[in-house]
């Protein structure tokens, strides 16, 4: 692990954060980093990736330690370096020297941790061998795939309430991976004229965070198979009249993540076709982003969305009918079958380890609707709340060829008028959305989403 | 998971493996792929690495199946891909198609695999869903980091047995792992003149794997502290006097390794210093790579580098006295303190999953010697073997500064003279070389290592 020196802002703003935990609970926290996960043998590791709710109160990316939290101290629990690994890894911090660097009150080795356990509450980590020690060491299950309960519950609802929003710290992190993110979404613009593959493009865009001692905040999807909505492979060549999606997003070195997509013309010109539903995806994006304000319900701005898209798609011909009225019987979904956006911090998918703790306002509950089902987020909006805006269209053969679908909706949708579009796989135009006392800011404003610029970035 | 077509001679070769494996064991084996690891959130994975016995024998990179290897015969146990997985993942192949691929003689669901597990034995996979899941069916423990017992163990053996030398696949593989590697490291020094941070450099270089859907088979070292040996930050500036350290290596899709080192100077000008020791651990490399020949131990490899650099260095006026007693005292371990090399396959130490059973001939362990203990590979050497040779040069200071060590060859080592050399301070050359029946085969070769080359290599 690199440790670079801390600044005392980056220590008020760390205890600040356990200051507000503490304003929440008056139970003790353990809160572990985990550790790196074994990939084919035990000395060949993925890379060590902390857990995001250390990382938001030690700020540090420390594999296998834990902090106890209690009354707003931190008390750090790690062992100091084998005298033997200077040997191999160079000399590397001790506890006192990391304590000092996270702002801590005082420093333990790991196994004085087992004498400080009563009453506290805890939050499970992915990676199995600490959940297994955190089950061990607690005597309960903790387990990162089960809801938690009792006062690890309590220690949920009082970190998410606190992660719901940003502080100053967490935007500027926020906001360095918004800018790497856009250069290398154009650096992919620029890379497909020459580019034979899709794996090719990726490098591009993937070599930016590389260059900048970043990684991606989930896996990318770079494809001319945009209508493939989870897809992690960049197989195919890229042929004149494909789209190319790329959903790539960077993550700083202290866990914070953006996410982007642009959809742009392998041939640096869009077709008719494409430029028209194109465009329809752009006013949906735009009419959210608009209407993104402090109070607002984000499952409205999802609505919106929805609306919005299936408003153009009559207007192309593509559906028949109202536009509300098709909203209600979910026939946007045909198109734009996933949620408008998520909450974005240090996970991609906020706090999403909880399930729909921090997603969902206490008390609702995810939607049984084909149009509604996938939305991650539904609360109302408050400043400091990062989400993203991401509509979509695509024609998912699972969808469009599924034959109750196709009587239910047989009537609003006009088949023959589709197959005119079909080369329109998949578009998404995604960007990240902070709410303001004002409104909104883009943080990824900085990449152009109009068809002409994009037409020219993708141009030799 | 994409699954390409396969061809007759890829499933004859997975045959042929299947059958060798049944002519060395007389009970039924089930072998786990594995599954991914999450990441911050269960729905965040770490790329997917299908364990390498796994894909020894079946040949494609799958997720949480199984196959019982009985009398040559293979049994694919998979689940189809849930009808609803469409929608987000496209179509994926059924458990017929999968079975067809790699030439399975059978194909049942998942939830069947208990009723075929008498007298099986396994192989622990490092994810630990997955070797939980082995523990539980087979009613013992299967464990990623204990040495496996009875059966199991009797299967390890058969297994390495069968991995340490390589098939036509195999070395088909590992040549395309090595020639993309070689770009990558062309790549890296014609990225250097530009670069102001090693991540640029290692971006220049891992962009290379990317861009043909191939990874890196281990955490990649770019640095100018190459006497850190396991550095795995690339937060350094570049400065002229610089020499950068680059292991980095690729792995392809079906899990072949390379493992490639070069040392290349920031300025594209070896000082005075560094060509001479540069030159000796060249001297070092060539006269090992001479020395291969079936037959060979591998250990006298090992310490005819050691030789080597002790005559250059003694040469240089670093170390003082008898080539032959220094290596006996250790003396070159001062400075050259890993060892020479190791297997190369599906793991860039190859099968050291299973501790030294592939590494290390029945009946030998590891030194505790100071200068041998490091040593991965102990074995006489047969054609069709891969090995790495990777001597190296390094003043680490937990080894030079450490005052037993200091005392013990106080009067061996010119530290007056050594001082002359502080602008040297990690080098190493490494290349993946196969052992033939004529005596090797460099596969890295059309990667330069003399110095005058990397000069022209690293220069804008
Ligand atoms: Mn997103
Ligand atoms: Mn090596």
């Amino acid at each position: 692990m690199l440790i670079q020196n801390t600044t005392n802002s980056f220590i008020d703003t760390l205890r600040h954060r356990r200051q507000r935990l503490a304003n929440l609970i008056d139970f003790p926290a353990i809160i572990w980093s985990g550790g790196s996960s074994p990939r084919n043998f035990p000395a060949n590791r993925f890379p060590l990736r902390a857990s995001s709710h250390f990382l938001y109160f030690a700020g540090l990316p420390l594999s296998n330690v834990a902090i106890r939290l209690e009354a707003g101290k931190l008390e750090l629990f790690m062992d100091d370096p084998q005298p033997s690994s200077a040997l191999w890894h160079g000399e590397m911090p001790t506890r006192d020297e990391i304590a000092q660097k996270m702002g801590a009150d005082g420093a333990r080795p790991m196994a004085e941790l087992e004498l400080w356990l009563e009453g506290t509450a805890t939050i499970a980590v992915q990676e199995s061998a600490t959940w297994t020690q955190q089950s061990q060491l607690l005597n309960r299950w903790v387990l990162p795939q089960s809801p938690p309960q009792g006062i690890d519950l309590e220690l949920a609802k009082a970190i998410t309430s606190l992660r719901l929003t940003h502080d100053d710290a967490a935007l500027a992190e926020l906001r360095k991976a918004a800018a790497v993110t856009v250069a290398a979404h154009k650096a992919g613009m620029a890379a497909t004229p020459k580019a034979k593959l899709e794996a090719e493009v990726r490098a591009a865009m993937e070599s930016v965070f590389i260059a900048q001692n970043m990684t991606t905040s989930y896996n990318s999807i770079v494809t001319v198979h945009g209508e493939v909505l989870h897809n992690e492979h960049y197989h195919h060549s890229l042929q004149p009249g494909d789209l190319l999606l790329a959903d790539v997003g960077a993550e700083t070195e202290t866990g914070w993540a953006a996410d982007v997509t642009r959809t742009w013309p392998v041939s640096g010109k869009f077709s008719s076709t494409q430029r028209e539903i194109y465009n329809v995806v752009l006013a949906a994006h735009d009419a959210c982003i608009a209407k993104i304000y402090p109070g607002v319900e984000y499952e409205d701005i999802h609505l919106l969305a929805a609306t919005v898209i299936a408003e153009g798609l009559i207007d192309l011909g593509i559906l028949q009918g109202n536009a509300e009225d098709l909203v209600q019987m979910d026939a946007h979904a045909l198109f734009f079958p996933h949620g408008i956006g998520h909450l974005l911090g240090l996970d991609v998918h906020d706090m999403e380890d909880l399930g729909d703790l921090a997603g969902y306002e206490e008390g609702r509950e995810r939607s049984d609707r084909f149009g509604l089902g996938y939305l991650r987020l539904n609360r109302p909006l408050r400043p400091g709340m990062l989400v993203t805006i991401e509509p979509g269209y695509y024609q998912v053969p699972a969808i469009l060829n599924d034959p109750k679908l196709r009587s239910k909706y047989q009537n609003v949708v006009n088949w023959q008028r589709l197959s005119q579009f079909a080369d329109v796989r998949g578009i998404r135009i995604e960007d990240d959305v902070l709410v303001t006392t004002e409104g909104s800011e883009v943080l990824t404003a900085a990449l152009p989403n109009d068809a002409n610029t994009i037409e020219n970035l993708s141009k030799i």
